[in-house]
């Protein structure tokens, strides 16, 4: 089956480039809302299910054992770039449980933010796992081995009672077998399990709602949910896609990219979950995307319609500022008129 | 038409993500060796012709005029990573022709070099025109409009006579009409004008034979390709695809990167000229076709195929080093067994 193309870029009066992917929107019961493309195919979600991976850390009380503030759970669900904020919310969690950066086995990158990116270099800093977009993550799982009295050490491989722990939540709440033989390391080392978008999107939908999720998930999602709409900042940063669209909808959308043009989403006022999968992997896609369905989906007031319609029709500018072309969805995205 | 699959990346036992495309293989007669997918779909090809673009600052004798050495001859056909050696030579060239980086136009972007990026923050510095990627195609067009007694003001207009002979060099060795309709602009804000596949091949196995050439045009091209042979670092930068090709086969293969997915390539002694398109726009991809390509058409010596294998079929490693997945072009790349 060939993905349709969802996303266009256009330079002067043609399509320079072109995007496939497929769709997913899947209710709280499991309906299917909208389907395009193959949906059957497996996907990594990547960093786009971090929010669920944050759900033990909270359902086990301990993020209040330690005291986690809602920046910190927010940063937990975070790939954000590296600013100094994020960093210094990630130290803040580790020294919460009695460790150091010393204990992140996420791997170490410069800021993933331009401009943090610059800032470090120009103190004549260099860059420590602090400063790697998956750190709250990370700070997030060493959290939750030393509440739990594990050893934090090897937190990243798939036996570690974390690991362990962050997988039976991901298929208790999609409903997918995350297996072995479909996993793959992520960036960051921790496994990640291929699934199937209609699986992904109904997570979200009961992440969104609470409906169907056992023990004290709902209060769980609600609570994360409430973070990540309090404080968008620190889910991405300056000038990224989840904190705009987030700073402009609050709860009314939980938007959360990942790695290779993945993205997942809830709508909890309509109960619906989104994930979606750009063929090629590239971000432009996906966030546009997922813009163009937030147009379809949720009521807007006209501000917020105009401020998505930026956000899923980007203007391409070059270098001196010229408009040379633009970002857009196709009608399969858009919908009927 | 769908392009077919052509690049595919893995993560553990699954392809994560794929990359369509389409590939022209044409010799310096015009006729066609190779054509995956839909060669008749225009594309702009961007950065990828720069080398075509230099051509009339070489064949009018104004290169020789003001005594451009070869590397910057080089550069003016580069995509740079703004390296100091790049800025330093732009502005060597400009000051040949009496000029300083006040009449650049191409606009001001950071280094496209990670490690230039940072080291020019680190030193408290801001960039320059001088550090854009274009800046020495820019200053090779300002050598141009000064040699033969225009002002440079305005030299990235379509009217201006700079961008009318060049566009007249790229009809002329291309055969493809280059019209207003189909023009856009360009990163570094000149025209770039859409043609399809076959025509930037046969202009590049024009250029790679000087076969067919009008005029002066054998020797401006030989001379080219020698001053890029002798000089790869200043075509691209440390660490890019075309440098470590180039370095490794020297005048055996001129290849040049576009943006959106485009390379256009040259290999003199079979007279083939080589243009594709990835259709996402993505440069992964359109790096491991270019080098698939190489090692199907070029005869090489063992070393030298298991360094093109490299390129053509990366490792993929996270932030620990640890091996994630690969690239790797489709069987339509490699050809038959």
């Amino acid at each position: 089956m060939n993905n349709p193309i969802l996303v266009e870029i256009t330079r002067g009066n043609l399509v320079e480039s072109r995007h496939r992917g497929s769709v997913s929107v899947v209710d709280a019961e499991g309906a299917t809302v909208l389907s395009i493309g193959d949906v059957e195919r497996r996907v990594f979600p990547r960093s786009a299910v971090k929010a669920l991976q944050a759900m033990p850390l909270v359902e086990s009380g301990i993020a209040d054992k330690y005291g986690l503030t809602d920046e910190e759970i927010a940063l937990a669900c975070a790939s954000h770039s590296g600013e100094p904020e994020h960093v210094a919310a990630a130290g803040s969690m580790l020294a919460k449980a009695g460790q150091d950066a010393g204990c992140l086995e996420c791997g170490v990158h410069w800021p993933m933010g331009e401009a943090a990116n610059r800032a470090l270099a120009a103190s004549g800093g260099s860059p420590s796992a602090l400063h790697n977009n998956c750190s709250g993550k990370h700070a997030g799982f060493v959290c939750l081995a030393c509440g739990q009295g594990n050893d934090p050490k090897g937190y990243v491989l798939a036996d570690h009672p974390v690991q362990r722990i962050v997988r039976d939540t991901l298929e208790e709440i999609t409903g997918a077998c995350h297996t072995h033989e479909k996993s793959g390391i992520d960036g960051c080392s921790i496994p990640t399990y291929a699934v199937k978008l209609p699986s992904l999107a109904f997570g979200f939908a009961r992440f969104g709602t609470g409906i169907g999720l056992p023990g004290d998930g709902r209060a769980a999602a609600a609570r994360i949910r409430k973070a990540v709409a309090r404080h968008p900042f620190m889910v991405a940063g300056t000038g990224r896609f989840d904190t705009k669209l987030m700073e402009l909808l609050g709860e009314r959308a939980f938007v959360k990219v990942g790695a290779e043009g993945v993205y997942c989403a809830s709508f909890p006022e309509l109960g619906y979950g989104i994930a979606l999968k750009v063929d090629d992997g590239n971000a432009r896609a996906a966030e546009a995307m997922m813009a163009g369905l937030v147009l379809r989906f949720l009521p807007l007031s006209d501000n917020e319609r105009a401020a998505v319609e930026a956000l899923a029709q980007p203007v391409l500018r070059n270098w001196n500022g010229i408009e040379v072309g633009q970002i857009r969805p196709t009608a399969e995205i858009a919908g009927a008129a």
